[in-house]
């Protein structure tokens, strides 16, 4: 059981575990690099947790636009942030980590611990510490002006550390605030299961036009369409592929759907519009949203270029990385999570699996 | 000047040019493999033709859904069809052509002549025949229950011969017809001059969700948004990059709107935007229509192919030509133009320019 908890990233999932963890009666900490985002919750003292049982006023015990004065003496550090912020956290907090210090990025996105690790090791960091990453959010929820509210908890969520040895060991130390971690074979697993890949940035290219154009459409209702849910469900053959040239068991984003959400349909394109909470949920307005800028470099390129390393193809991925890069003017193939910039590049199937 | 001329499709174009050349006071055979098609213009004997100083009614001589017998004793041959159908015109016509005649592939698409050589070299032909391909259409034009109304006609289109040596001969020959035939250098020249493998499958794939919504919209007005347009550019510089590795100076789209349509705009979308007759076109209403299982296979699969050979990147077009394959569920990297199909592959720039 850990006591002193800091959360990094004041946006609507950092907000909910920072309140729902004070509510705990844990002592939290909060970060965020931008003191405007800070602002309204140093002006009320803390933030007003509404939807989960625990709900009430969460005074918090320490508000910070700086990462060292957040993390020191925390026990464990939650980092929730989306996934093109990781990599200036990682370096910050380089440079401040304790002894005994344990890391959870949550969610990883694809490779957040092996970044993190990476970029550590780059900076000559020696601090003992344990690094892990979920493969998803705990919460649907959406704060403003210091109001958290929850509209969903995911009852299961899966989690590895790096290296796995220590999956256990974090599980154990959370499993009085967060019961429903449950360990994952490694950092590919948790890493591979991330499924905004898939229904994020292609459904955005095809639909760029109307994005473009300012139409208001719902993303997984309007915007994907049979022909674009079949196609999602091909690019995600390539994702499952990629983890089983690592001996994993990656669920398939169908079998997702059933085992999350109990929804049953034939057509990919049925499945995304048969959960409520997905259906209404509206499409970015502008084309370089985080379903793109996230998504296809913290995602789909890491999937690509370890598709690549174990002789899987991934076609489908590729011409989208490219397109959607393309149309964004940005090159995610170089700016995306190489195998590079995750530490891992050259190393055979079997020298990448003893490292993780 | 040449009297006995066969027009191979009944389509809006060859409606046109068959009527047109009739009323030129030739002898005209009009073909077109769908006898269902041909019935209007049997029914009423001819095709009247409407927006032309030749306008009138043109009785033809000949309207056949056999090849043999419409080709029978033409001296010119025009193939006026999608390019999806030019394999099995070429097969047809293997077994009937004549010495002497001219084959006219109006237009080649990408690699229509050199397509149309590769089938009768295959076929053993050895009927002593020119063949030459333009890079598009001499008209603008609707044909109806066997009206044909044109409403735009190129004052400019260039021709080249397979090989080349035929292209000033074949020019003269039809120069009382159409004195807007101007020589190209070879028929990579007219291939490369595709416009439509630009303007047609990006701004579909781009709005596939729009377009398998039932959305009726513009496809250049409403579908080639800024960032469209843009992406359109950039792939463009891919198309005119294929060219000069062959040492050809391929017009821009940039620069073919300047040419031909006599606008200035600094997005690409303003410049597509401006061509009235252009921007009250609609987009397909499915995702299947020529604008991606013509121009895609028989377009930007063998400029793409051109590009591998002669060691130009294409990774726009390719992520087009597999996404927009993925999207309707078939492999254009099989089913298209490959080099294989052109009867080049294999060849160095040099050997191949030289069979040109």
């Amino acid at each position: 059981m850990k006591e002193r908890f800091a959360v990094l990233g004041a946006g609507n999932g950092g907000q909910v575990i920072a309140a729902y963890l004070k509510r705990r009666g844990k002592q939290v900490t909060l970060y965020d690099r931008f003191a405007q985002v800070l602002q309204p919750i140093r002006d009320r003292g803390g933030i007003q947790l509404e939807g989960l049982p625990e709900a009430g006023f969460a005074q918090l015990d320490g508000v910070y636009d700086q990462v060292a004065p957040a993390v020191k003496g925390a026990q464990v550090i939650f980092v929730v942030l989306p996934a093109f912020a990781h990599a200036y956290v990682a370096g910050e907090l380089a440079g401040c980590l304790e002894d005994g210090q344990t890391v959870v990025v949550c969610p990883g996105a694809t490779g957040g611990a092996l970044e993190f690790r990476a970029i550590w090791n780059q900076a000559g960091c020696s601090a003992q510490v344990r690094l892990c990453e979920t493969n998803s959010l705990f919460y649907a929820a959406r704060a403003k002006d210091a109001v958290a509210v929850v509209s969903g908890v995911k009852d299961e969520l899966s989690l590895a550390a790096l290296p796995a040895g220590d999956t256990q060991a974090i599980i154990d130390d959370l499993a009085d605030v967060y019961p429903q971690l449950i360990p994952a074979a490694n950092v590919l697993e948790t890493s591979l299961n991330n499924m905004n890949t898939i229904v994020h940035p292609l459904p955005v290219l095809l639909n760029a036009g109307r994005i473009e154009s300012g139409e208001q459409f719902r993303h997984y209702f309007d915007g994907i369409t049979p022909a674009i849910g079949d196609l999602a469900e091909e690019m995600d053959k390539e994702r499952v592929a990629v983890g089983k040239a690592y001996g994993l068991d990656i669920l398939s984003l169908r079998d997702a759907y059933v085992h999350y959400y109990h929804v049953q349909a034939e057509k990919m394109s049925d499945l995304c519009h048969m959960t409520p909470a997905h259906a209404t949920i509206m499409a970015p307005a502008v084309l370089d949203s985080r379903l793109i800028v996230e998504d296809v470099p913290m995602g789909l390129v890491p999937i690509s270029q370890l598709g690549k390393a174990a002789g899987v193809p991934t076609p489908i991925m590729d011409a989208v990385i490219t397109l959607a890069g393309a149309l964004v003017k940005r090159n995610f193939w170089q700016e995306g999570r190489t195998l590079e910039a995750l530490g891992i590049a050259g190393l055979s199937r079997e020298e990448l699996l003893k490292k993780l």
